[in-house]
C-alpha cells in the first residue's frame, strides 16, 4: 500500500511558475504613495536587488531557477508527498486525502524555498546584510539559515508576543548567527514611535515590517527580504505545487480540491498556483480553498483596496484584501497567519472567483490537527491546521454525500517549536477570537484614499 | 554537485541484521540476579512479547521486518545519506563527509525506527498498554508516536531532570496520547524508595527503567519497551546502517570511518552493525568510533561487568560496560546519553576490539554542533553533536596529515526540541563535568557479586 510519492531529483522543477502569464486580467498597478502613480522598478531599488525585481513584474511563464539554488533545494527537496490513508480511516470517508509535507526542510517549513532564492540573489548582487521581520519565527528561522548558508548577515524583527511566546525560534535563529530583535523595538523611528503610542504594544507584522524596511532603506550595505505577499516570494514557493502536480500523476490522481492556509499567502499561491494555471490554460478543473484564521480575516471580512503593506507607511501601495494597515489581530499561536493584508496576486485570484475563501477559529484548528497527528504521527505548525481542518471538513462532506473526491492540502510544517500552543490547547487556556461587524469596520476605516 | 543519496524504496532494506551470527565470540549470557544461572525466554515474558524475546535470543543473521511495519517506515525511509561539502570547505579538509540523517522521522530522531517494530510486535501479541522510560524525550515520544499509529496507550516515566528541562517533548508526547509521569514518581514502589532517600532526586534512566518495568510487570495488559540497549533494539536500527552502506555505494565512496555516538547504544549500533558485519566476513576493513559524553563515560571508564539495567535491581544482570546502576550522571543537556551501562552488544564489540570508544566534553560538542548547524544548515539534538565532534576531529586530522579518509556518521535527530541547550550554550551557562578517579571507583564499588 502506497503512502509517500517521492520525486527523483532529476524530475525536480527547473523553473518557477508565475501564474501572471496565464491570468486573464492584469495584476493591479503597485501605486507610489506620493503620486498615486504606478511605482517603477527604481523605487524599490533601495530594498531589493535587480533580479528580484524583475521577478517582481515580471510577466514571463517560467523562470529558471539558477543551479545554485537547486543544488541547496535539493538538500531536502523534492518533499513527500503522503496520502493519508489513515486518516482517511478514521474518518471513514471514500475521499481520498493527499498531503504535501514541507516540514522536512532544515527550518521545519516551506519558507527555506524562497530564503535560499532570497540569499542567492542579493550576495550576487553584494549585499552584506538582510533585514527582515517574522512573525511566529518560520520566515524569520529560514532567512537566517540561507544567510548562513550564503554568508550574509541576518538582521530579524520579531513580533514581540511571539518572541516572547517562541524564544525557541528566536534561540533558532541566533543558532544559525542571526540578530533577532522584539518589535516595536527602540532601534528606528517606526518602532520608537509606535512605543510612545503604545508603550505595551505586542507588535504585530506590519510594524515589524516598518522596521525591517526603514533599516533597509538607510544602510548602503543592507537590503530587505520579505517571507510572504510579494510577487517574486509566491513565485519562488511554486516548487511546492509543480511538485504535487508530479506526484500526484505518480498517485495516478488528480485533486479536485486543492486546500492552502493563508496569512501573507506564500504557501498557499505555491501549493495552489500550479493547479491554478492548468485550470486557467483548460487542461484541468480543480477547486481552490484558502483558509485563513477568523481572528485574521483579510480575505473574508477585509476589503479589496489599495494600502500600505506595513503600519508606518514605508511601502508603496498595493491592491489587497486588507483590515488596513492599522489592524492588530489578536496574538493567536498561528502566528505566521497574523497579517492584516494578504498577498496581491492572491487577493487578485479571490477576486477573479479562482479561489474561494473560508476563516476557521483556532479551537477548531487545534483539534483537527491533534487529529491528524494521532493517525498520521507528523505534529502539524498551528498555521498548517487551517488546512487540516479544511481538509477533514471537505472529506466529512463526502462522507454525508457519498462522493470520492480527492483532497490535496499542502502541510507546510512542522509543530515542534510550537509546543507550547499545544500545551495550552490542551489546557483549555485558548479562546476564539471573532470581530463584530463594528470593529471591523473601525479597522477599515482608516484605509488610504487612492487616486 | 550531488550532496544528497536517496535510495528508491524498493531498495529499502527487508530484514533486520543481526550481528551476532557474525561475530567470533558469542555474547555473554544473561542472568537470573537471583540463581546466578542464565535466564530463559519464560523470565522476560511478563515484560515483552514472545515474538521480540524470540530476536533478543536469536543467533539468525538476517530478520524479516514485517510488511506493515515497513509500510510505516516508508513514510519517512529511506532516510538521506547527504556529502558534508560545506562542511567539508569550511574545515578546509581533503577529508570526505558524509552523514546519515535519521532527523527526518516524525518524533525527529531514529528512535521510531525500534518504536514502530516494538508496537507492532505488541499489538499482535494482544498487548493493550506499553510503558517505558524516557530521558531527553526522544524515546518516549516515538513510542507516543508508535502507540498512536496502533491504538496502544503508553505510560511514560521521564527522568525529572529532563521533565523539567523539556517541556515542549512532553507535550508532543501528549499530543500523540501518551500519558507522562516525572521520574522518581509516587506511583511506583521503586519510584517511592527513591524519593524516601531523596526528595530531590533528579532521576536518571535507570530509575525509570524501574518504574516503567514495575508497572507493566505487575499490570495483566500492559508490556515494557525499551528505547535502547537490548539486542532486539538495536537489531530494528540496523536499517539505518544497511541504508547507508547502499548510499555510499551510490556515492562511489566507501567509509574508512564510521562514527556514531552511545548512549545506550542503540544509534550508533544502527549504523556502524551492518559496516562492521562486512568487516567481519573479510570484504571491507573500517574503522568504528563510538563517542560517549565524558560526564556518563561507561565505554571509557566503566567496567566491563556484569549489572543490572536499572536502579531497583528488578532488571537481569547482563554483561556490559557500566558505571554501576547507582551512577547518576550530571544533568548535562544529551539526556539521550545519560545512561549508567552500555548496551551489551556495544560492550562486546568494544571489548572484541571492533570497535574505538571515546568521551567527548559537552562545550565542544555544542561548538561542533553549530559549526555544523551554520553551514550544513541542520541543528543537530545535543545527542548527536557527540558524533559531529568526532566527525570534525577526525577530517582535521586528515587536514594535518594529508589523508582523504571517508568519515561517515549519524546525525541521529535534530535538535527542534532542545533550542533551551543552545539557549544556555550561547549565554555561557553550560559547564564541562569529569568526575575523579575516586568518584569512578566508588561508583563501581556497588557492582553485584556475580558467580
Amino acid at each position: 500500500m502506497d503512502i509517500k510519492y517521492l520525486l527523483s531529483e532529476d524530475k525536480m522543477p527547473t523553473a518557477w511558475y508565475n501564474i501572471q502569464a496565464d491570468l486573464s486580467a492584469p495584476l493591479p498597478p503597485v501605486l507610489h504613495p506620493g503620486t498615486g502613480q504606478p511605482i517603477t522598478p527604481d523605487d524599490l531599488a533601495p530594498l531589493f536587488p535587480t533580479s528580484l525585481i524583475e521577478q517582481e513584474v515580471s510577466q514571463e511563464r517560467w523562470i529558471e531557477i539558477p543551479d545554485e539554488v537547486q543544488s541547496i533545494y535539493r538538500q531536502w527537496r523534492p518533499t513527500p508527498l503522503y496520502r493519508a490513508r489513515r486518516l482517511e480511516k478514521a474518518l471513514d470517508t471514500p475521499a481520498k486525502i493527499y498531503y504535501k509535507y514541507e516540514g522536512v526542510s532544515p527550518a521545519g517549513s516551506h519558507k527555506p524555498n524562497t530564503a535560499v532564492a532570497q540569499a542567492y540573489y542579493n550576495k550576487q548582487a553584494g549585499v552584506k546584510r538582510l533585514t527582515t521581520e517574522t512573525g511566529a519565527g518560520q520566515w524569520g528561522s529560514s532567512l537566517a539559515f540561507a544567510g548562513a548558508l550564503f554568508g550574509l548577515e541576518v538582521l530579524v524583527y520579531m513580533v514581540k508576543v511571539s518572541y516572547n511566546q517562541k524564544p525557541y525560534r528566536r534561540a533558532l535563529m541566533e543558532a544559525y548567527g542571526a540578530r533577532v530583535v522584539a518589535s516595536p523595538s527602540e532601534e528606528t523611528q517606526a518602532g520608537r514611535s509606535i512605543l510612545a503610542a503604545n508603550p505595551h504594544s505586542t507588535g504585530s507584522l506590519g510594524i515589524a515590517i516598518s522596521e525591517a524596511v526603514e533599516v533597509a532603506a538607510s544602510d548602503e550595505g543592507s537590503k530587505y527580504a520579505l517571507g510572504s505577499v510579494l510577487n517574486h516570494v509566491l513565485l519562488h514557493q511554486t516548487v511546492i505545487g509543480q511538485e504535487a502536480l508530479a506526484q500526484m500523476e505518480m498517485a495516478g490522481d488528480y485533486p479536485d480540491i486543492v486546500v492552502g492556509c493563508t496569512g501573507g499567502g506564500s504557501n498557499f499561491a505555491g501549493i495552489a498556483f500550479p493547479f491554478l494555471g492548468a485550470k486557467l490554460r483548460g487542461e484541468r478543473d480543480v477547486e481552490i480553498i484558502a483558509v485563513e484564521p477568523a481572528a485574521c480575516p483579510s480575505l473574508t471580512r477585509g476589503k479589496y483596496a489599495y494600502d500600505f503593506g506595513d503600519t508606518a507607511h514605508l511601502t508603496p501601495l498595493v491592491k489587497m484584501h486588507t483590515l488596513g494597515s492599522t489592524f492588530v489581530p489578536e496574538g493567536i499561536h498561528a502566528g505566521g497567519l497574523r497579517y492584516h493584508g494578504m498577498a496581491p496576486l492572491v487577493s487578485h485570484v479571490v477576486n477573479l472567483g479562482l479561489a474561494q475563501p473560508r476563516s476557521e477559529y483556532q479551537l477548531g484548528c487545534f483539534a483537527a490537527g491533534l487529529t491528524f497527528a494521532r493517525v498520521e504521527g507528523i505534529i502539524p505548525a498551528p498555521e498548517a491546521n487551517h488546512a487540516v481542518k479544511a481538509a477533514i471538513d471537505e472529506a466529512l462532506k463526502c462522507k454525508e454525500s457519498g462522493e470520492s473526491k480527492v483532497i490535496l492540502f499542502n502541510l507546510c510544517g512542522h509543530g515542534h517549536f510550537d509546543m507550547q500552543a499545544y500545551i495550552d490547547y490542551q489546557a483549555g487556556k485558548l479562546v476564539d477570537t471573532e470581530y463584530s461587524a463594528e470593529e471591523v469596520a473601525m479597522a477599515l476605516a482608516g484605509l488610504p484614499v487612492v487616486g
